[in-house]
């Protein structure tokens, strides 16, 4: 996978840079409702301004084969050929649409990613995927396609709310705990520096290096890769309820509680370390209190954990954690040592 | 790009093999009415039989984002997995359509073609071109995804009428040109052997070797791969005025009357052999007789060749011919030279 990776907040001026350096006939800028009016402006790149951008509407639930067709069809409409160049403007939907719209598009054209969320930046902008959501399912189709170029920065995180960043700060935890004990220590000492941006970068770009290390050893997700799965398998669960209640809680909310049940199912299986769990369930309930869960909802979780796409053969299964930095993946839990780890996490969370 | 090729007759038998060497969760395969019928139960293949064919209806009319659609939503009926593989048994609209399908679902899944029509096996199931049509477009969107494997044969072709074969044939004789002297010599010796299917697989190998060769030296068609649009200007524009008066002819034909009036230009502009010429010319006009075309039609041809995909700056582009086996992409042609060749061609034709 070939794919370079600037941190930097001056956006507007790498972005010439990557552009002078790269070939390409035209350029197509895709941007969602937000990120239009609120990060495109701020963006002090001429060649980006000279374009008008491809809008789609906002949120997971327009990732869909719709929005694409839209895209497709505007890419046509600006007569984008093969050579062409797509610029994706925003969070995680708009990366991973606008990816896939390039990565079919005349059978593929490069694209570049100028992720706008804590969460696109340390997750969905990186690594290759691309997708939409079919038939009810998230990312149900999509490709492997790395962006070329991803300028990553915190300077346009000010545009959003402080559960959006909670929710991307939660993938950085988990990142920290695939990575080893000092990096897991040093992001969990303080409060989340969401108001200094030059430090957050770092903590980005090292959050990022640890997916990166990890997805160039996998990039097909066949195996190792599942490590970055460490949280999803119960917070996805916890996700599906909300959604299902019609009360949708932010998905690193849902990651952030995951990462506690499973740390707990690692410690209780593989010895992970007790002081570890302490210090991430106490910063977990700190900055994202407690999940609304009582143990009537053991059987819907269990079910939903078991039909989860990293399943097999319907047994519920987890990245586990030896200690930070240790991850072994595919465990198959059992649905007892599952309730008393979700009975622990809500101990924990004082719920 | 990794794709195994194999020639035989004994497909089913082949296919048994190949299928105990590939490591699959689950075989799901995609045919069309045609091919569901009149193909499938000839192929020998316990594995095939054991699951309900994706049966799609059939034509390039329906190679759309619908049939797309209906392939995910079947695959995901189907349960298919990440692991699982697909076998797609059609023409090029089969190959193509179930190709994408297995290149997005999931992010991609692994795929067999086994090709049923000759231009199927010589053109649309190999090199890893996948796509469907979109906006009125052909292949507007799609990926390059080769097949792992693909099984040519020509034990089916006698499903298929004169014309199509024929169409097929057309794409032989531009490999054959695009190779050298001697295998343009031999395939344009005699008649097609369409009824000796060990013959004529010999010719197929011939010629999927040589676009092999020219893929596999430029797998994204930036350059050298254009060559393989030789008679394609010219063809696609016959092809599109035949459509736009609702006569529609077969896609081989239109290319073996653009491979004639591009060979006519190669002559003029480059010193292609006039005894080359002259050879094609003979062989074309008796097997295909000739386009329904007068000077009328060449201000409505000439702009269809300025808006072909080739096309750069609105001007005419042609692959043309040194001499058999060395060709030259991006010839930008005048106005006075196309319609001098046209001339050349409907003369030739006898028309």
């Amino acid at each position: 996978m070939s794919q370079r990776i600037t941190y930097t907040n001056q956006v507007g001026a790498t972005l010439d840079h990557v552009l002078a350096s790269t070939d390409y006939s035209s350029l197509h800028i895709i941007a969602d409702e937000n990120t239009a009016t609120l990060v495109l402006p701020r963006i002090s790149c001429d060649a980006a301004h000279k374009v008008p951008p491809i809008v789609i509407p906002a949120g997971d639930h327009n990732k869909n084969l719709d929005t694409l067709s839209q895209v497709w069809s505007a890419l046509a409409e600006q007569n984008a050929t093969r050579h062409s160049l797509v610029l994706c403007v925003g969070g995680g939907m708009v990366t991973d649409l606008g990816g896939m719209a390039a990565a079919t598009y005349k059978r593929g054209i490069a694209h570049i990613n100028v992720p706008t969320t804590l969460l696109g930046a340390v997750d969905a902008a990186v690594g290759g995927k691309t997708g939409i959501n079919f038939n009810g399912l998230k990312n149900e189709v999509g490709t492997f396609t790395p962006a070329t170029d991803v300028i990553i920065s915190t300077c346009y995180l000010d545009t959003l709310p402080l559960e959006q960043l909670l929710s991307g700060y939660a993938e950085m935890i988990k990142h920290a705990m695939l990575d080893n004990h000092h990096t897991f220590n040093a992001l969990t000492a303080n409060k989340p520096s969401f108001n200094q941006p030059e430090v957050l970068l770092k903590q980005v770009e090292t959050s990022v290096n640890v997916k990166n290390r990890i997805v160039a050893l996998d990039p097909h997700e066949l195996g190792l890769r599942r490590a970055l799965n460490l949280g999803h398998t119960v917070g996805h669960a916890i996700e599906e309820i909300a959604l299902k209640r019609a009360k949708p809680i932010p998905h690193g909310y849902a990651v952030a509680w995951g990462l506690v049940t499973e740390s707990v199912l690692s410690h209780i299986l593989l010895k992970f370390p007790s002081n570890d769990l302490h210090r991430l369930a106490t910063f977990v309930r700190d900055l994202y209190g407690a999940p609304d869960i009582t143990c009537d909802d053991y059987p819907t979780l269990l079910d939903l954990m078991r039909h989860d796409k990293k399943s097999h053969h319907g047994e519920i299964s987890c990245a586990l954690l030896r200690q930070c930095g240790d991850a072994v993946v595919d465990n198959t839990i059992t649905d007892e040592d599952m309730k008393v780890a979700l009975d622990i996490t809500r101990d924990y969370m004082g719920k």
